[in-house]
């Protein structure tokens, strides 16, 4: 017995909508949701060439649960990120940190049949996230995998009492923004766009700077975190009156070149230089919480839960006028 | 009135015995320490050429103590390392971390008359370290700047449970791996040379690989602190059978040329990059208990503290043949 659904992937290029029959007797852990709300990421688009069913920012409504689920009922609403299973038991695992768990199954990376962008997504209980309930799922959709991602950094870089750097107001970025600013840190945000702080404000920065001209930042940073697809001027930024010493640099994105640091200020001013993934289970689960209380929103245009919709989000997204996350509505 | 004293120091690049009349009426809170031994780090040898005072391990015997000094008192043992100041009231002075300050007095950056070659020292009461009883004065020296680099980047990086990678059989090599197990760590070192291995093990290394075969390694590393001057081909060590997903790197020096390295591990495999410096006074205190309590010894050539006897050392040094560390003894 397969129910039919379907899933968005590349073929020769272009985005269609293919059907797909998925089984309708689920495993002991399995929920199969009926998605209602999916949104794009910059991470989908790399995977159009390569025919991979799209989507890891999905939220929907549970529609059948598995012989042995405890923590979804039919109607919950349900979120599905980047992580879609992990091995329970090693290392990573077994202390919290699944997403580096070297045989979970993330989007990109196994099981290409998968994605958010279709009628149906069947998921592993526990890899799953309860929606809260005053968070609208329009909105909890990005949160899956840019909150996730911009809040893991957060966590893991930050204490009271820091100064936070972000540079780039997208579709990370303008999250980054709201949560630093509502996690209590003095929020200093750098933008190539000087016609971006009004909105960069409205987020929450307590501070806004071209990045062409970081030198005028009144007291320096404890951790930047860079989001965007492109790497800032290193030696630009390495300076003390910028980067306090100590500070840690956070990149949210992978260059394909190879990283080039001016050696001397990474010595002497103990930078600290890494990345940060989208988050393990736990903090995902944080996140959502978190931007519930504090009314966190991702700046969101919908779109029809079509190929046509997928078409207008993608083509507003790689002409960079999408603000800021593209959320197809079922 | 003054005390006829001298300080060793690079004169067209020799290193000659200058004498150095030094003021007999101390500060309220300085202490006149009379040198019993000092020994040589690849540091000092860089300042040769600039003619600075040379010195930054030693240890002594207090003389005589200013008006306000309460820690200190005539007869007891004082070593002096990196840090001699700091400002007392900034952003790290305030939270321990005194080596960060910017306004620090440090050996290499300010103050190029101040050495612990010579006769006498004359430190800041709070910025000279009380030595153990159970510690020798001739192993005391060496810990003052290489001990507390390489206990600074294990406290800094390494938790219980972690696997400690060392790379580097050296001054600070030699005392990061005896830190490292006592501290309990699986402890692995990497070597360019096979006839280390069983010097390392007496150390405490619970593993030994050729630097040329790190893939040799059972399990991958947590921490790896890089020693010695020349840093290792990054591609080869950043695989996950090498480096643990998350792994940090710790490099404790810097070289001139840019820090090129392989975007792709660095962000997908989630390592930190880093450096670190020797230790702020809290954490230089905790490794000279820690050492003597543990047992913990430098590896030690003795010479004259002449100029003779420095230009011995300095011989053993720049030919690679010191072990593993010159202490010049009064």
């Amino acid at each position: 017995m397969t129910i039919q659904s379907n899933v968005f992937r590349g073929i020769e290029g272009v985005v269609k909508k293919v059907p797909l029959d998925i089984p309708s007797e689920l495993g002991p852990k399995q929920v199969l949701v009926k998605i209602t709300h999916s949104s794009l990421c910059g991470t989908d688009v790399h995977y159009i060439p390569h025919s991979a069913a799209l989507g890891h920012e999905g939220v929907g409504v549970v529609e059948k649960v598995g012989s042995e689920v405890t923590q979804f009922k039919v109607g919950d609403r349900a979120g599905a990120g980047y992580l879609r299973d992990s091995c329970g038991h090693c290392d990573y695992c077994l202390r919290g940190q699944d997403i580096y768990c070297y045989e979970r199954n993330v989007f990109g990376e196994s099981d290409f049949s998968v994605g958010t962008f279709g009628d149906y997504y069947i998921g592993v209980e526990s890899y799953l996230h309860r929606i809260p309930d005053n968070l609208s799922s329009e909105h909890a959709a990005p949160l899956q995998c840019a909150g996730s991602t911009v809040y893991s950094a957060l966590i893991g870089s930050a204490k009271p009492g820091d100064r936070i750097g972000i540079i780039g107001i997208g579709g990370l970025g303008h999250l980054a923004i709201q949560f630093s600013a509502k996690m209590g840190y003095e929020t200093v945000v750098f933008s190539t766009s000087a016609d971006k702080e009004a909105e960069a404000r409205a987020f929450g920065a307590s501070e806004f700077y071209l990045l062409s001209e970081p030198e005028k930042v009144t007291k320096p940073i404890n951790v930047l975190i860079v989001t965007g697809s492109r790497y800032p001027d290193w030696a630009k930024l390495m300076k003390k009156e910028i980067l306090a010493r100590g500070a840690t640099i956070v990149c949210l994105s992978a260059p394909s070149a190879p990283i080039e640091l001016p050696s001397f200020p990474v010595f002497f001013e103990i930078y600290n230089f890494k990345s940060s993934l989208v988050a393990s289970r736990g903090i995902h689960d944080d996140m959502l919480r978190f931007a519930a209380h504090n009314e966190i929103k991702p700046v969101i245009e919908t779109f029809s839960f079509t190929e046509e919709g997928f078409a207008q989000a993608l083509e507003r997204l790689n002409s960079g006028k999408l603000r800021y996350r593209g959320v197809l509505v079922a």
